[in-house]
């Protein structure tokens, strides 16, 4: 089975940019956050603010990232972000964003993220649950 | 000689938080920027915005960048930042941050970043250039 | 009786400016939002995480702002923004916020905010409810 | 003439939100920030990373900035912002957004902003300039 690819285009925009002009690299996490999110919506067409309703999910924190940045990304810029998962665990998944300008790859991130919920034993806090059976169907 | 340690600490705000209660990633990375240009005032006396008349510096570009999530970081909870540069390159170093809260680590995150001016070949890009014989004097 | 003000300073990070290397103008409403908590904070001597537990306050989302940018505001500057309530009403507040360079003036801004609990016919919904009479107390 | 109306559509992201769950609000000064730089491509088919190259433009700052926010945004609306220039003065021109959700309008936001130029005298400093004749006689 062919791996779902999450693919968007955005310009980066001027309040993206520090006073180098370029992007300024928290922007960047920014992107692959709503990425992997719209990711879901891909591979299972529920939108991200409905898998709350749809599964118990609060949220999917992080529990590791990593990204090399190749190139620079300028204001004015169009990039191309393709996201997709590159496993899943039990209640745990890895995922990977490329993105290019032009074509070129320029910065590659990796992200481990939880599949999470309220802790039953205590709401105020949150704890990562076993993946739903049909999310990881869908995953192939 | 000791390392020069940049330590500060800051309170969580509302505005940090996402809809789970907790710190949105890419503000770690925020604050883990800021924390970098900060301690090349501890190191060097200088404060990040004069870096650029005193050395020619435009930016300090990343190469990449990690982090660990150990634990959640939570709306109004206090923070300490503990920030090292472990290594000096010709024109690249890296760094060290770790957050806390209570004495207890949360975050670990690394960067390796370049020490950047304008290309004098071409006014519109930064390049690395060799960083500074004081500055690494400063790191010993 | 004096009115409660609380006045915090900051210094501008590299990644509070844009290409121009002047802050990026909606920081200023981040700054005032922050502000804003910690005014509570200042006059009631409830940590801004805790006015949930202790009022049932969900949030003070704003149903107007306003700023006057009279000067830039720079990299490197070192600001004090001075917060204060101008008025309660019966579930709203004004605030005024005024953030100053070295003494000057650079920037007032006016919010109005709205004291927020959760909608008991809608908990996914969130209302204005009337501000608590011990709040109102200690605004004199 | 017909006013030039910028509209664009977007989808409010997890990162846009607070613990309440609706969007923070200097996010949406970000988003009119933005669809302000649109509107020029809009208007006078320039990139808004080129108006530097076209105009000697080096920002846009804001003299002041309102809004009003009428209804809350959550996270997974998709909102349509149709942005307007409601007048061109010699330096300065006054901005007009409109943020619907569902066609109903949430936010209204209006700014004045002026066209800036790296000030002869001094290349460290910004300040207004004349708005070039080309772009007021687009402005009809």
């Amino acid at each position: 089975m062919a791996p779902i690819i999450n693919r968007r285009e955005l310009t980066i925009a001027w309040g993206d940019c520090d006073p180098a002009g370029i992007v300024f690299n928290p922007r960047f996490f920014e992107f692959f956050d709503a990425s992997t999110w719209m990711w879901f919506d891909a591979a299972l067409g529920v939108k991200p603010h409905e898998l709350n309703a749809a599964y118990g999910l609060i949220g999917i924190p992080l529990v590791d990232a990593r990204a090399n940045f190749l190139k620079a990304v300028k204001f004015g810029d169009t990039v191309e972000i393709a996201t997709r998962v590159t496993k899943f665990g039990r209640s745990s998944f890895e995922i990977e964003h490329r993105l290019s300008v032009g074509g070129e790859l320029h910065i590659e991130g990796h992200e481990t993220r939880v599949w999470a919920a309220k802790d039953p034993t205590d709401p105020d806090k949150i704890k990562g649950i076993a993946i739903p059976p049909d999310v990881l169907a869908k995953f192939g």
